[in-house]
C-alpha cells in the first residue's frame, strides 16, 4: 500500500426533491452566478424551471450559459470565461451531467488564469490557481466529475481529448436527486454505467500489494453497478436501483477508492481517441476498449484478474488453471456490457476502422509517451489493442 | 434509500512517517496550538519528540496537556478550556486515539461556549458554535474520532458517559502512519477491531429498505478488519495489516457507510453504562453487548441477519431454515471476538452482575427514553439484553 493524502470534501446533498435546495444552497457562496448547462432536457424536464424558482427565491441572480455539448468543447469555455469576466460572476452553477459539469471546471479554473485554458489541458500549465467555486445538480450518474478532481475537454483544433486534474477544481456541493435519471434512455444509462464501471477498474488492476480494502470497496461498488444497472435499464423509475447507480457513480470517482494504489487510466486514454475524432459517447468507448485492453494486458497479472472474476463475477476459482478464471471474469465483463445494450466492438460504434494507426499515434504523442501503469504500453501495443477491439 | 446530506471534509494524510509533516499541516491553520496528549506512550515510542521537533521546525509555539485517560473525563476538558482561553489559543493538536481526540473536540467545542461544556452531552445544549479547528496524529485505530463529527466524553460526577455530534467538530486533518500502531498490544488491537465493527454494524442493522451500495461497503469493510486483525496480532509489524485497519477504521466511520440508512446505536449506548461504571475498554464492552444484541433482536429482520451471516462470514444460506442462517452469522461473530482474545461475557470482563439492573435504567433515564432504531428497546429489553450478555 502507498502513503495517500485524500480529501474529498464535496457536500453532498442525495435524495427525492433535492434540487429545491439549489438556491439555498448556492447563495452559502454567491449572490450572483453563472447558470451552465446543456441543451434542451432540463428544460423539457421542469428541472430548469425548478431551479430558477429556487434561484430567484433566495435572490441569486443569474446569467445563462447554454449549449454544453457531450465531449465539451473548448470553444464554449472560452466563451463562459469571458462572459464570467465581464460580468464579474464568482460561482458557477452546473445543471447536467459530466460534460456540463467539467465544461464549468473550467470555467472555473480559466477565469483568473492569464494564458488560454487549453494550457491546463495540454500540459502546458500545470496549476490551477484561485479557481472560482462550483456547484452541481446533477442529472446523469456515470462522470463522477460532480465530486472529482478532474475535468475532460475536446479541442475542436486538431479533435483533442485531454483531461486536468486539480484539487482545486472539486465542487462544493452537488445535488443529487436520483428521480432526475428517470427520464434517461436506456443507452445513456448503460453508458453510464461503462463509464462508472470503468472509474473502478481503472484503480483496480494496479500492481501495488497489499490494497485489500480498496480491493473490497471497488468490488463493492462495482456488483452495486452490476445488480442495479439492469433493473434501472428495465424500470427506468425504479428509484431504488437508480439510488444505488447514482451514489455508486460519485464513489466510483471522489478518489476514495484509489487510496493508497498506483492507477492505470490507459483505456481513458486509449477511449479518448476514439471519442475524440468520432465524437462517440464516452461510455460506449470504453465499452469497447476496456475488454480489449484487459485481453492485452491480463498475463501480466493473472491473480488480481482471477481475483475480479471470483469476487466480482462470482466465478469459480479454477485452481487448476487461474488464468482460465482470469479469461472466463474478461468475457463476464464483455458479456455484461452487452447484455445492456453496449458495443463492444469499434464496428458495432459504428467507427471506421482505417484510423486504429493514427489514433495510437496521438495516444502517445507520436509514439514518445507511454499509457497506463498496471503495464505500460507503447504506441505499438496501443495499436494492438484497437486491433483486438475489432474483433 | 433515505435521503442524506454527506460531507466528509477531514484531510487524510496516510502512510509511513507521514508525522513528519505535522508542524506544516498545523502551520497552515495557527502558530500557537494547544498540544493534547495521553501519558508515557508517545514519550517512549518517540512519537512526541518527532511531533515537537515538526513543530519548533515550523514556527509553531504549542502548549501542553497531557493526561487523557480512557474514556475521557470532563475535568481535564473543563481544564483544556480554561488553558485555551488562558492562552489565546486557536487550534488543538490531538496527538493519540480516541480519547484524546474525542478530549481535544471537547476541549474546541468548550472553549467559545458561555455555559459548561457537559451540556453538550446532557443534551442541554445542542448546538455547537465556531469550535476551535482540530487537527490530529492518530495512534490507535479504533473509535473512528480522527475523521468523525461525534464526541463522547465520560463525566466523573455520577459516571455518566454520553456522547455529542457536529458537522463542526469533525478534525481538519489526520495524519495516520500505520507503523505507530506497531507497539499496541494484542488486547488493544484487539479492542479496537470490536470498536472498528460495531461502528458497522450499528449501521449494518437497520430497516431501511434498498440501500445496497451501503452493505456492500459496509461488508466490505468488515471483511477486512475480519481478515487483517488475526494478522495484525500475529505480528504486530506487519505494515500492510495495519494499514488496512487504520483505513478502514476511520471510513467505518466517517458517515459514509450510513449514507441513506437509519442507523442504530442502541449497542453503543448499552455498552457506555458498562465502561461509565466500570472503566472497562471501550471495544471489550462492546464485543460483550453486540452479540447479546443480536441475539435479542435479529427475529426482526431475520433476512438481514442471514445475509450478515452469508456476505460477511461466507456462511452457506440454509433455504430451508435462514433463521439458522441468521444465528450462525452471530456465533461466528461471538467466536471471532474470543479468537482474537476479547471477552464475551460479562463475566469475562471482569464485571459482576448485581447492577445490571441500575445500568438498563441510566440508560433510558430511568425507562423515559428507548434506545436503538432497528428495535426500540426500553430498561426491560435492555435488562434482558444485560442478562443475555452474561451466558
Amino acid at each position: 500500500m502507498n502513503n495517500f493524502t485524500f480529501q474529498s470534501a464535496t457536500k453532498i446533498i442525495f435524495g427525492r426533491d433535492t434540487e429545491q435546495q439549489v438556491g439555498a444552497e448556492v447563495k452559502k457562496h454567491a449572490n450572483r452566478i453563472l447558470l451552465h448547462y446543456g441543451g434542451g432536457s432540463i428544460k423539457k424536464s421542469g428541472l430548469y424551471d425548478r431551479v430558477t424558482v429556487s434561484l430567484k427565491e433566495n435572490g441569486v441572480e443569474f446569467i445563462e450559459l447554454a449549449g454544453v455539448q457531450p465531449n465539451p468543447r473548448v470553444s464554449l469555455v472560452r466563451k463562459g470565461i469571458q462572459l464570467c469576466r465581464d460580468n464579474n460572476i464568482p460561482f458557477i452553477l452546473a445543471v447536467g451531467g459530466g460534460s456540463v459539469i467539467d465544461s464549468a471546471k473550467a470555467i472555473a479554473a480559466g477565469v483568473p488564469y492569464d494564458g488560454d485554458v487549453w494550457d491546463f489541458y495540454s500540459g502546458k500549465s500545470q496549476v490551477v490557481n484561485t479557481p472560482l467555486p462550483v456547484g452541481v445538480v446533477l442529472t446523469l450518474p456515470a462522470a463522477g466529475s460532480e465530486a472529482s478532481s478532474s475535468s475532460v475537454l475536446t479541442n475542436e483544433d486538431g479533435w483533442y481529448k485531454k483531461g486536468m486534474g486539480s484539487e482545486l477544481i472539486r465542487p462544493e456541493f452537488a445535488i443529487m436527486n436520483p428521480e432526475l435519471t428517470y427520464t434517461l434512455p436506456a443507452y445513456q444509462t448503460a453508458c453510464g454505467a461503462a463509464d462508472i464501471m470503468a472509474h473502478i477498474m481503472e484503480r483496480y488492476f494496479t500492481n501495488t500489494q497489499d490494497v485489500d480494502f480498496t480491493d473490497r470497496l471497488c468490488e463493492a461498488t462495482l456488483k452495486t453497478i452490476i445488480e442495479n444497472i439492469p433493473i434501472a435499464i428495465q424500470n427506468p423509475e425504479d428509484y431504488a436501483a437508480r439510488a444505488q447507480v447514482m451514489w455508486a457513480g460519485t464513489i466510483a470517482h471522489n478518489d476514495l477508492l484509489g487510496t493508497g494504489r498506483e492507477e492505470d487510466w490507459a483505456s481513458h486514454g486509449i477511449e479518448h481517441e476514439l471519442s475524440a475524432i468520432y465524437d462517440v459517447a464516452h461510455g460506449a468507448g470504453l465499452a469497447v476498449i476496456f475488454p480489449a485492453w484487459m485481453k492485452y494486458v491480463y498475463r501480466n497479472n493473472i491473480p488480481r484478474f482471477a481475483q475480479f472474476a471470483v469476487r466480482v463475477w462470482n466465478i469459480e476459482y479454477d485452481f487448476e488453471n487461474p488464468e482460465r478464471t482470469a479469461l472466463q471474469g474478461i468475457e463476464k465483463l464483455k458479456g455484461f456490457f452487452a447484455s445492456i445494450g453496449l458495443p463492444v466492438t469499434i464496428q458495432q460504434l459504428g467507427v471506421e476502422d482505417d484510423r486504429l494507426e493514427e489514433m495510437a499515434d496521438k495516444c502517445t504523442d507520436g509514439d514518445k509517451k507511454t499509457l497506463g501503469s498496471f503495464v505500460k504500453l507503447g504506441k505499438k501495443d496501443i495499436f494492438e489493442i484497437y486491433k483486438l477491439a475489432c474483433e
